[in-house]
């Protein structure tokens, strides 16, 4: 059975009758999804999603790179390549490969969140494997041709109530036009991800700046343009229901310079000459307290995404480019990176930063401890590698006693795989009425307390924190 | 229930039913406090305490900075300014504003150490909250006005043999000279703690060295003469039951210089000239090593407590000065900061260094190999933040298989909330008989065994660790 | 009961009777051991083991390291001095010791080893103290003397379907070659550890460079000459039935020099100046490239164990030599310390490199998203101190959920232990067995599943991971 009712609950049979309550409590609360990377373009233009493959196996970093690591090249998985060379063009070739190395997700989450998709949107109750991959092959494209597995349908089915989407500034958002022009009703809002324009080492950037001066008329070669095109997109941005900026740095290093070293700064990153990675690095950090000190003004919250050490295999980036499974976690240091942008606007009221990390050494370390004092400062929930069960009781363990519940924000889906993120929801909330309940049983939360919390960490506090 | 018999024990029933027998063991034994900060005024004056406010919130940081974090300012608290600008004064108020937040430390040990004292100290059923505030307050207000809720008598209730406070070498312990001169039995004792004449970062870390001259007659502006006050101090101490020296210190940094190099450092960091960070760390370094070896002399133990980044946040710290929560902790090397004192004095069995972390990820990797091996060493119980249910499994689990339990002090409260000892000590015998209950029940333990494990974790070995 | 069968199986009934069938299935397979270090004269002469204290304490620095941390010197436990000085020489008063001290390890692993053994060997049934210690000694003593507990004996008893044993390139394999020629059919191996002429920091570099190139007949003053001769000693040691090499750095540090930038390392780490430090960390690390370069052509698999500080204790390494208990783990980072090695061989499908960590914060953050995304990369069974219940369970909990279990390469016993073999092996078996149990309650696998993951790490994996 792909997807019991009870899995993911304490295997302790009066941990889990509790648990069983607090998920009854939540389980069917409406999808509030503030963090992801799903492509407006589908909502926008609701086509039906292609073959099996390409909507479970081709775009999807955590599967391929499992599969890649076991020899399975990346080409036969139908991952395109840059130079346009040959891959897998057949949809059934590509998921006969994958289902005949399915045990490889073995005690992984994403085993968890496929065989909950294959079961609640294709009736799919038999494992996976290499006997019946064709049989699943042919049920979910029967299903995906059908009009009520559409985006917009699939959408509704998965009651998400927000979702936002990521973008560049130099987005025109024309996907989200077309949403909002469409008349439809659901919730689809975008984030503000100005990493092209805000990284000296991001490809392109000097270009990225002029095509952002373009967009906005702002002289961006200047600091003072510079900053007032950033405050433009954010506004553009805010009109299509943006709540959020993010930043994904190498580092979480903030800095906090006076105006004449900044525009010095601004200069030498904008030059002809080669940027240094201190002056890089600099540069990002300057921009994360210019970004708080416009979500001041325009209410955007600022999440902080550092740590992620991108494109580590050059052989795989050379081929088929960026986010292609190959970035790695680096340990990450929040305390001393963090104290310019906090001494500056910490004690703002009016100021969320949601801190995300990589490294969960810093959970009980140096993020609970910081959260639970900062008024300016929320955690999010546990991310990416460790958006998982293990790695969400952990975040708990380490988080709860230090920074409570009410210094987090619920739950990120964090996602492109847009039949997976019903199943992320499901695992976090599963996880927290687990951890919820084990509190009650050893006496240190009453039951309706635990019910207040478990909806809280599902629904209301990511609405709260992001202000949705 | 504020108070449940089984609260914090295995949710197990065979592992709970071993931790109950182990649980009642231990506890009514004596409580062993031999590190904290409880105000020995209190001892000495045994004045009533004042209204439930400040008796629980105001002087409380962890109360206060959580409160923080969600918007609360600590004037509204009754947190003093050091400029002496208004704060609340009205105790009902502030507990009021207390009360409405309390949902706060859900899952905290805040809250568990809160309830555990509103039920067994004033009889209170209920949980705090907005609705019963005032009846709480009121509740508690009556108690705190009774002789039985003095501080002797409390300290009597309490079960405590002996507590140790802190001073500083410029304390002249005149609340301990008039604990020791009423005739009262309670063993209050103190405990040398140098951090003002040893961190050269300290505020008037030279005044400091001149008031220590004056107060030993020694000429504290030469090395030899610094060193013989520090002697004389301890000596002092020792007069008034200390049995330990202790060391907060931003790193573990340890050094041991020659004779002729500790002398010059010595000049650098008393001279006018400003001290370098670097001279800083290695003077506070070098002292430690130094009093190790005034330990070897004078039996007193050295506790080392590194680790913390003190007043992180500048506005909070001008506002209102030290201790305000606004302190962080920091990555924590041991393995060769510990190494040049432990080439000196590793190996002598007389002596006895007790190393606490703020950094978990040292308990596995360094602490526990170190402690496992000199005969010098042993780890204190989880600090701080980690002083909680998860810290302090987490402790056990990544402490015990490679250094024992027999290479760990027992239990220190650290705190300066007097009603929360009790509470605290009763959380660590807890997850004490908890985790080896699960020993027990997993085969790795007998019963008997962890009997004396358990009565050894609760009291002997902080007797035995601090030779009280 | 010294071995009781439920063991280290989870305490909750439904989750330890599950464990208890997987254990069924694997409990009874042979034992693959590819990597340790029992010595190979054992199995050579075949001649009875010594007394008791000279079989458990004597060489064991996980057992002298605790007593040594309690205060008991090594000469009282028989280890010897590189002076020749006294040491106790009576096994009977080591063991008396040894005993009185014996619930120093509760909660320990070598309590687990050691008690399995007393059971499975000898028939002892008692838990060992001060009042039975002669009786323990004399029981085992009696047994030692049997024919049936001869190394090849109890090789065959304990199911050993291949062991390794670890030698320097400087060694003449003498003993592999008796016991070859003794036509006995246990399957006894070496490994490559080259360490001693592979670290310029070793003792004896240069001489050991001399008898390399003596033993060789290559030219080892010229880095041709000297890879030449490892490349001819990797051939003897295949012919010893090699699989691997193996190599213990203070870091994971990589490098890929080009060959002038090589070859001129290579002249000053054997010049006649003294090495850098840098220079010597440069070197260790571009022979870890060299090593994979060769193990392309030769197939032996390359295992890294970093992160050890060897001889933290001076005087005791003064006094009794290397690993006296003394070595003690340091935080290790590999993102960028493995990147040049990865860059050039990373993507090889015929290469497998078996990471190994003393930091266990490394699992989840950086080892896991490597070996879930690099074909030549492994993960390596937890190591050394996290040789251990507990550090086995926090390394399926951290590794599992991105790397899964089949980039894992079952269990090492690392032991110059002999007689705890079998009890460390059963220590995994159980353990994990345990993890999956849980996995399965939780619906995370389904139970025949966990049977075939059960079976491979108890034994498949390891078979292929070393190509045994």
């Amino acid at each position: 059975m792909l997807d019991h009712p009870d899995r993911l609950l304490p295997a302790d049979p009066n941990v889990r009758a509790v648990a069983r309550r607090l998920l009854a409590e939540v389980e069917q609360l409406p999808i509030v999804s503030p963090h992801g990377h799903t492509d407006p373009r589908w909502y926008a233009e609701n086509a039906p999603f292609p073959d099996p493959a390409r909507l479970f196996v081709v775009p999807d970093h955590y599967v391929f790179r499992m599969l890649y690591s076991q020899g399975v090249p990346l080409e036969a998985l139908g991952v395109p390549r840059r130079d346009g060379g040959a891959t897998e063009q057949d949809g059934r070739a590509i998921w006969r490969l994958f289902a005949a190395h399915y045990h490889l997700f073995r005690g992984t989450p994403t085993r968890l969140w496929l065989d909950h998709a294959f079961a609640t949107l294709f009736g799919l109750e038999e494992r996976l494997g290499p006997d019946n991959a064709d049989r699943h092959y042919d049920t979910i494209a029967e299903h995906l041709a059908r009009d009520a597995f559409r985006p917009r349908a699939l959408f509704e089915r998965f009651n998400i109530e927000v979702i936002a989407t990521t973008e560049s500034p130099l987005d025109d958002l024309k996907w989200h036009a077309m949403i909002r022009d469409s008349g439809w009703s659901g919730r689809v809002i975008t984030a503000y991800r100005p990493d092209p324009v805000v990284d000296p080492e991001f490809e392109g950037f000097r270009d990225n700046l002029a095509k952002l001066g373009e967009i906005t008329g702002e002289d961006t070669l200047t600091y003072q343009g510079y900053l007032a095109a950033h405050r433009r997109r954010r506004a553009f941005f805010k009109s299509f229901g943006a709540t959020s900026s993010d930043h994904g740095h190498p580092t979480a290093a903030t800095f906090d310079l006076d105006p004449v070293e900044a525009e010095a700064l601004f200069r030498r990153v904008t030059g002809n000459a080669s940027v240094s990675a201190a002056d890089a690095e600099l540069f990002r950090g300057q921009m994360l307290t210019e970004m708080a000190a416009m979500s001041l003004d325009d209410g955007l919250v600022l999440q902080i995404h550092p740590g992620a050490l991108r494109n580590h295999n050059g052989a795989v980036f050379a081929r088929h480019g960026r986010d292609m499974g190959a970035d790695v976690p680096t340990a990450t240091e929040y305390v001393r990176a963090l104290a310019p942008l906090l001494e500056r606007f910490g004690n703002e009221k009016d100021l969320t930063v949601i801190l995300f990390t990589l490294d969960e050494t810093a959970y009980a370390r140096e993020l609970a401890p910081l959260a639970g004092h900062y008024p300016a400062l929320r955690l999010g929930p546990a991310w990416w590698f460790h958006d998982s069960p293990e790695g969400m009781r952990r975040f708990r363990e380490m988080t709860t006693e230090t920074a409570g519940f009410y210094n987090t924000v619920g739950f990120n889906d964090d996602t492109r795989a847009f039949p997976s993120i019903p199943a992320r929801h499901d695992v976090a909330r599963r996880i927290d009425c687990g951890f919820l309940a084990s509190l009650v049983c050893e006496h240190r939360l009453d039951e309706d307390e635990a019910v207040e919390v478990a909806r809280a960490l599902a629904y209301g506090l990511a609405k709260k924190a992001y202000r949705l």
